[in-house]
């Protein structure tokens, strides 16, 4: 009963999520649309990011049918059940997660694009806060609309394997999250590597040859490219980042409620009975969560007293302590042991402390006497390459606070999760894991908020390139100008708190993966580093993140060369387009970066996750966790670094072109041009690459669980074979 | 008996490589030294080397007293033996390391200024063959040394407490051996981070202003830091690379040895007898390597026919099947299993791979259809942004074919060495771990030659700004230059070999520190990474090497910023310098650069050492071994990347200059800055971080081992504080 009531609980919190979302998806659409060449601009934009996201889901549709015929034989053949029914039920669940995730990207690029028109209409009339209000509320859709189908999507199939159809047991169950889960995350993956390699490829195309070499703004419409980067805002930023922090939200509590659920398992054998099973608590936090954020989403509120980062703030502080003081009072009324709760928001804290630390590298003002960017900024008047060297040097200098409050974070929850008693050899271990995955469940729970924060600055991006595009006054430039440059500082927070809950959520994936192979097992597995073989998986794990993110950048770097060739031919072949006088062939540049994008997209993503299948059948499980682990080291590292780096470089530009900076200095266009290096440099870095890593170590983690029983049975072969071949 | 004689062996191969060491001296010194112009700039040279070297080595004496003082007493307090004798001598042996890898870099960095002028003679004199073969020769001094000192240094060691007074035991013998590479890897680390720092300052500076802004040759005689760019090449290329082959030689014999005797402990308590003990085996082959080294050099021989990178290939592959047919015949003829043959020369394969990867990424042929460096040289047509970001990826891209490479070496000679049979439970992964360590030494065992081979490439590079500077002919510059391109692919492939003998090394060093831990605890040590506690020590371990190289890039960049005003500054004052009238004024740039390079040499260096003390004393034994595999990981990807990067840069820049490139087309200006833009950012990565975090990972590991004993009696005590603190 107690369990229908919750799973009841969770499914309305979502479906309240995704009402809102609607409430504010009929707001923005009744704001005014602008003056006809807005309108006109606009409707370039939305064509280019739909023709481009249906060519995307055509390409992946093909990925999921393959990959749901997989899982299926895989789970039919190897899994510990055997059931036909199961297998399906598993990737039927694989389906619906990838449809899902497909979903939320989809919504939110349409309402962004058509936020975008009515954004730059309101700044146009407005100023500042109107303009605001249009994009946090089309931000807004999406935030609400990932957190809600997450909730609705695990509390659905808990009801419908759990409480309606129980005869399959808890592994199938399970392994049914599973499917759904890896089906987001996979997406998640295309989805960010694709638009991130599209946005980046027509950002920097656009900057080199439009900002350094002819010298015009930013969005200038004599810009060929400044369609195609338009474009990218909306696919890449807008699309990714949802589908990024939605996968890692189901992926943690996925794993929460593996772990919790094994915990039941044991006091069930030992006779004890809990008021609440441990399996549900994630879903429970989960839906708080969501209900904070809808709350801080109502919180955010611009008044002439209080401009857009205050309104943002106040959003996000409501959200926080509201959140806080439900999970302790609820978990409290539910005789749930409050260790738990503090784990809960010690995860959130985490993920604030690593948002701060990306502020304080990436901001222009830094903290205290420790200013990066400023010393960034010294950096450019001497060279790009003394700029790019000190750059580098920052961001890998960001990931150690970032790591060491992880660290911190990672054995006080679990030191705090061990003092619960459960019996058994493990029982603490058990105990003191689950409640590192609540830590990650915690981070995520506010994540329609956050998403809802960091989705509203791409449609100003749009917006202010729409302006400019269309001649607007000079103050709407201005009032997008300050609102990106916000939104620019909450992009660096989202992304530290991005990558603050991967690194919970596949530590926790992690601990999920070794209880279901201690199952398997039927024994208790070491991953000893002593064992070389062990040893071998790590290195192995710890190489993945550097390739994948070296595949990325490749394909960034050679689309825009592409690009950047054909710019230079326009500008070239018709002198009009710089005058002004002729149109720029807007077209070709968005098909140069469509099909870069759809080149790159399958290759690097596939082989991540074969390369993970081959880890384990050939090394075994234990180094197939060591893979994990060794991954993860690298992949945190290198996801902080690049992201950091990328927004220091880019925040530095921002601080050379803001009225701060003395543009009368001689060489002022070496300097800038210098900055424009480091940023272009830095684009990838944070919007392609870095941000794919996190779901990266989603996806390996969730190939590492769902295919568990086909990787144990391929490495008991291996293992045969090599006993028949040396006697 | 035997051990006399192998002691003897040992020591007797080390004398011979000082001797012809001595002998290849005498002949650079009777070489002819110039005209008056090439010893006026050489002398400029060498006071500069030797200013730096002499402040340098002042305040690492403090170091090394201050040093001596903690190990004594660190070893009478907490270690097993509690003798002040065994304190002292451990206190005494790392005095005597740190000497002799102070004498090392001395004598390479004396012989190497010495040899600068007098190959620039040779080169304008006779041309291509002369010069090589007097700079190969006095880069032989060097690399024929460090290999010597190795051997008398640990032979002595051995015979000194092993057979002269073995009174104290195998334990006091480790931690006196451990004390004496502790002692060479603390100061290698020094050397390479300061004289990288000075060496990339000086590089960096000259040429942004020189060849970018003022557009003027390499090591033009006007740029006021051309004279600091050459102390550069000596005090970091030649000291440091020899300096980190020296500590990872020592390191690798040590742990070779320790894993041997605790074999022969065991066998030795269950009444087996073998002939040749295990822990002598490293020596055995280390002292076959410096014959094969000596040999090598031999063969390495100039004629009509044979130009020098025919004669280089020559010798090196002479030394290598020398040293595969000795390491065969010599260990069947002692009777000692023949898989540790095998793993020995497998080591060195992993070498020679690795080191071809390191060609194949770097070299502007590349391999077949595949080529870095010339994709590189297109995008530097586009940007210098998209180069960075090639060049970022492609670095990256060549971390995973010598990772995996290290890997399959791993686990075979893990495979190989647990076939022999050692008694007790773990007596598969004792004698597994050892044939490691033999693989690690087999790596290294011809270092005399790699070492020679890598040492005379800064030595022309000196040459060629000595005859550019003097005004020497035209062809001359063009063999020097001939030489120098040939160096550079010596460089990398050193590098690579340097980065897998680290590998391997600290791998051994890893199992030689568990091994210890397991002594001292009495029991089996897990390095369980499901223990969050244990991967919280891995992820510290991850961040270390990425702060370390910040650190270090940081520094030169600074650095260079600092002299690069200065050096604008003097052209700006005095215009008759860029017309030649006025001679600049190179003091300043070697102060600036020296200032720099002391300031930052100690900070980051003891950061290291403390950091390792406290991860251990607070998180236990075994996190602290995670904490080595995790730096081992990240350390592995990120100097692999950053030395093949860097080299890639450097070559595209070469390749640009080079005649196969169109000099004539219009943008050839902005191309070529494109170009040595990326070669300065990739400057510190390959010359400075790169490199030093190698030597940083032997110094933790050795740290670790070195100062065990102290960390876990810390560490018991935090644990009886929690005990009192939480009832």
């Amino acid at each position: 009963m107690i369990t229908i009531i919750i799973l009841g609980v969770a499914i309305f919190a979502g479906l309240l999520a995704i009402l809102v979302a609607f409430i504010f998806f009929r707001l923005v659409m009744r704001s005014d649309e602008g003056n006809e060449r807005m309108r006109e601009v606009s409707q370039l934009i939305e064509e280019g990011a739909h023709s481009f996201l249906s060519i995307q889901y055509r390409v992946l549709a093909g990925f999921v049918v393959v990959m749901a015929i997989i899982i299926t034989l895989a789970e039919f053949f190897f899994s510990g059940t055997g059931l036909a029914s199961v297998a399906l039920a598993v990737a039927i669940s694989f389906v619906i997660g990838a449809f899902a995730s497909m979903t939320a990207g989809y919504v939110g690029m349409a309402v962004a694009t058509k936020a975008n028109r009515r954004t730059a209409a309101a700044a146009a009339a407005g100023g500042l806060n109107p303009a605001f209000r249009v994009a946090f509320r089309a931000g807004s859709v999406m935030g609400l609309i990932i957190s809600g189908i997450a909730l609705i999507g695990i509390g659905g199939l808990f009801l419908t394997w759990n409480v309606i159809f129980p005869y399959f047991g808890p592994v199938a169950l399970w392994e049914i999250i599973a499917g759904f889960s890896f089906g987001a995350s996979s997406i998640a993956l295309f989805a960010r590597a694709g638009g991130g390699i599209y946005t980046k490829t027509a950002d920097v195309a656009a900057d080199i040859v439009g900002k350094i070499e002819q010298n015009i703004p930013e969005d200038d419409p004599r810009n060929p490219a400044a369609i195609a980067d338009a474009v990218g805002d909306n696919v890449g930023d807008v699309a990714g980042t949802g589908a990024d922090i939605f996968d890692s939200n189901i992926a943690a509590i996925l794993a929460a409620a593996i772990l919790g659920a094994s915990i039941d398992l044991v006091l069930i054998l030992n006779g004890i009975i809990t008021p609440i099973p441990y399996g549900l608590i994630p879903l429970i936090i989960a839906a708080l969560g969501a209900l904070a954020s809808v709350a801080g989403v109502f919180a955010v509120r611009t008044h002439d007293y209080c401009e857009p980062d205050c309104s943002l703030n106040r959003g996000t502080y409501f959200a926080t302590i509201l959140f806080a003081i439900l999970v302790v009072i609820v978990l409290f009324l539910l005789q749930i042991p409050i260790v738990i709760a503090i784990s809960g928001v010690l995860g959130l804290l985490t993920g604030v402390l690593i948002g701060f630390v990306s502020a304080v590298f990436t901001s222009d003002y830094g903290a205290g006497r420790f200013q990066p960017v400023q010393s960034m900024v010294r950096s450019s008047e001497t060279s790009p390459a003394t700029l790019v060297l000190s750059g580098y040097s920052y961001g890998l200098l960001s990931t150690i606070p970032s790591v060491v409050g992880i660290v911190i974070a990672l054995v006080a929850s679990f030191v705090l999760g061990a003092l619960i008693p459960v019996p058994g050899n493990i029982g603490f271990w058990q105990a003191g894991v689950f409640s590192v995955a609540i830590a990650a469940v915690g981070l995520l729970a506010t994540n329609g908020l956050v998403v809802s924060s960091d989705a509203y600055g791409p449609i100003v991006d749009n917006a202010r390139g729409i302006i400019e595009q269309s001649g607007a006054p000079e103050e709407a430039i201005e009032a997008c100008d300050k609102l990106d440059a916000l939104g620019n500082t909450t992009k660096a927070i989202t992304k530290g708190f991005a990558i603050g809950a991967t690194g919970f959520t596949v530590i926790a994936l992690f601990a999920a993966y070794i209880q279901l192979a201690s199952n398997m097992t039927g024994g208790i597995i070491f991953i000893d580093l002593l064992n070389p073989v062990v040893l071998a998986g790590a290195l192995i794990g710890g190489i993945l993140p550097a390739g994948f993110s070296a595949a990325l950048i490749l394909g960034v770097q050679k689309n825009a060369d592409k690009l950047i060739r054909e710019i230079r031919r326009q500008f070239r072949e018709d002198p009009g387009i710089l005058e002004g006088t002729a149109t720029p062939d807007y077209d070709r540049g968005i098909k140069i970066a469509t099909a870069g994008a759809l080149r790159e997209l399958l290759p690097a993503t596939i082989a991540a996750i074969v390369v993970t299948i081959i880890t384990g059948v050939v090394l075994g499980l234990e180094a197939l966790a060591a893979y994990l682990a060794g991954a993860v080291i690298t992949g945190l590292i290198l996801a902080l670094f690049m992201d950091n780096a990328g927004g220091a470089w880019d925040n530095t530009k921002k601080f050379i072109e803001s009225p701060e900076y003395n543009h009368d200095r001689e060489d002022y266009h070496i300097v800038h041009s210098a900055a424009i290096t480091g940023d272009t440099i830095g684009d990838p870095f944070k919007d392609t690459a870095g941000p794919s890593i996190n779901t990266l170590l989603t996806v390996i983690s969730l190939t590492a669980t769902l295919f568990l029983p086909l990787i144990f049975a391929g490495h008991l072969w291996i293992q045969s074979l090599i006993l028949i071949l040396i006697p």
